[in-house]
């Protein structure tokens, strides 16, 4: 039998929402730059629970889809120890967070562009990054774009969440006969106008807070 | 700050292949039943070292796509002590095992069938099962099932891969174009008679080893 070591286990989360038809991540303020929420693994807790509650503890917000990211290999932690990261990404729903969260007991955040992140942020293995790969590729064959959305949404909305975290335009008629296709959003019977166009159907999502799998 | 706690930590690997037309996973043998290949990582050693020092260790397969599949809540270790369990899957090509695997001084192995594991195999978290359904998923946006063949392969072999693992029946007219158009495999010149059919041409992967994501 070989030997073992002993770790600390750190979480990160990299809580990720549209604003001002961007993808933009929330940062907190170090003293030397920003930094993602996160910490250490508490005795007896479980590693979902810990990333909740960095994430609340730190912003405030306790309405996200959380979702395992990806573990990193062994590191020295600001602390000197030897320290294992688990990363997470949360996804806040457009209506569930404060446009710009405010300076309090916890700490200066700041919402910043995922294509621009500050050179001071403190993300050596690129979780960021990971997380917006990962979102992209999980549009493809999940109901995940749901949870950027607020309760209540158009079509064209949701067309323009896809478009933003793809990168990618996308033909209106194909992008809606998909997504009803699906039966994973239906229609709330309201309508709602937006800017001087005709009132657009306002949908919903079927199974809030749950992500599905799709071909 | 919170007070920290230190774990050890287990990497378990899930080395599943095509045998006998199903998915099968290669199991080690332990006094009181059968485990999967892993072990604790050791001082100095990163996540995907360890995953193959296991495998190789204990299998002797050292050809062989490894991926982290999840890392599980901290329990309670064989030893006693708190240990995370970080997961991953092997997969392995056609012709780069033995039929069946050796008893020798690495203990004794078994190939079981995923669909049937022993009873005794000591999975709480379900790892085999997690394996297969991320292959599974995976086959729709990834060259993945691409790991699972031998060297040289006949279109009709890799769509029997893909029907095997996601326990589907799939259109040959329809795999056959999208497999040709993913532009991931390539003709190798020569044709292979199989059974009493006329030769059909042999392929290989045009990116040996790499899984590419598609759309």
């Amino acid at each position: 039998m070989t030997g073992s070591i002993a770790l600390n286990l750190r979480i990160e989360v990299a809580p990720l929402a549209i604003r001002a038809e961007r993808l933009e991540a929330l940062l907190v303020r170090e003293p030397t730059g920003w930094r993602l929420p996160g910490g250490l693994l508490e005795t007896g807790e479980n590693l979902d629970a810990a990333a909740r509650r960095h994430l609340t503890e730190q912003t405030g917000l306790d309405e996200a889809y959380l979702e395992q990211l990806y573990t990193f290999s062994p590191s020295e932690s600001a602390a000197g120890k030897l320290a294992v990261t688990v990363a997470y990404y949360a996804l806040l729903a457009r209506d569930a967070f404060p446009d710009e969260p405010a300076a309090d007991g916890r700490g200066q955040m700041v919402w910043s562009p995922v294509a621009a992140l500050p050179d001071s942020l403190r993300d050596p293995v690129g979780i960021v990054t990971l997380a917006h790969r990962r979102l992209a590729s999980k549009l493809a064959y999940s109901t995940i774009a749901l949870q950027l959305m607020p309760e209540r949404f158009t079509l064209t909305e949701l067309q323009a969440v896809h478009e933003i975290v793809s990168g990618e335009t996308l033909d209106k008629r194909n992008f809606r006969k998909r997504i009803l296709a699906l039966d994973c959003i239906e229609a709330t019977g309201d309508a709602a106008r937006r800017g001087g166009h005709r009132p657009a159907r306002l949908y919903r999502a079927k199974r809030s807070g749950q992500v599905d799998f799709i071909k």
